[in-house]
């Protein structure tokens, strides 16, 4: 019998965390973000900010891009972010402007995460949880830079 | 007699508004970016968020994204941004990541400009000016809103 596949957030982070070991693979900075509508996965995109020569290349940046024109539409009400490491203020704005409704990060970024800015860079009615893979995720981006030294 | 062009702030920030202006004739919310090293302009933008269906579309982000193409480097120090109003927060976001070492604005963003967040959210050595044209870069914001109503 086949199993039902396990629509919860631990199936999509995992998917997230693909597409960052795709990165570290690239020799970019393991962060990888899926987009999901409902039940569906409208986006999956991991950093590329080395292969693009582009700051702007973040993981949840290409994940936006990506999900509105499958979406044809700015906005992403009712769709959850997944990514692997707390979102940069430059990827909270950009989320804050699509109007997300949920946000779920694994790894906490103490140094340039957006969670302790003031005023707040999300948009009022985005909720956001640190969700599950937060352990495998936090090594990745330790052996990447362990690997860099 | 030939007249020097006069590479000032005035200069490069008219070429911004010119920008705005063309957004504005797309129906697109009419700010202008200009981006220059030395005294070379090195990306020309204006927002395109409506025309690209995407919330990432703004001036400076394309203008950042452009420069970084052209130089061959994700970084832009020694490179100043003209741009016809104040940054957003994710717009700050990548100008932080992108190292850039002056930022110049005509039109102040009560509401939605990065300059009243804290910690900064600007990188610690960028230099960041209110230039000129702040009353024009205003009323054509003010205008493009008017026409809306």
């Amino acid at each position: 019998m086949i199993g039902k596949i396990d629509f919860s957030d631990q199936y999509f982070m995992q998917m997230a965390f693909k597409e960052a070991q795709y990165a570290y693979q690239k020799d970019e900075i393991p962060v990888g973000a899926v987009i999901v509508a409902g039940k569906q996965v409208i986006a999956k995109a991991h950093n590329l900010t080395e292969t693009l020569n582009d700051v702007t290349a973040h993981a949840e940046m290409l994940a936006i891009t990506a999900a509105t024109q499958t979406l044809g539409g700015k906005y992403l009400n009712d769709c959850t972010l997944y990514v692997t490491l707390e979102p940069c203020p430059m990827c909270a704005g950009a989320l804050a402007w699509s109007q997300i409704s949920r946000i779920v990060y694994a790894a906490t970024d103490e140094k340039r995460g957006c969670m302790r800015h003031s005023p707040s860079l999300l948009h009022p009615r985005t909720e956001v949880c640190q969700g599950p893979l937060q352990t495998e995720a936090t090594q990745l981006i330790k052996d990447f830079f362990a690997r860099k030294r």
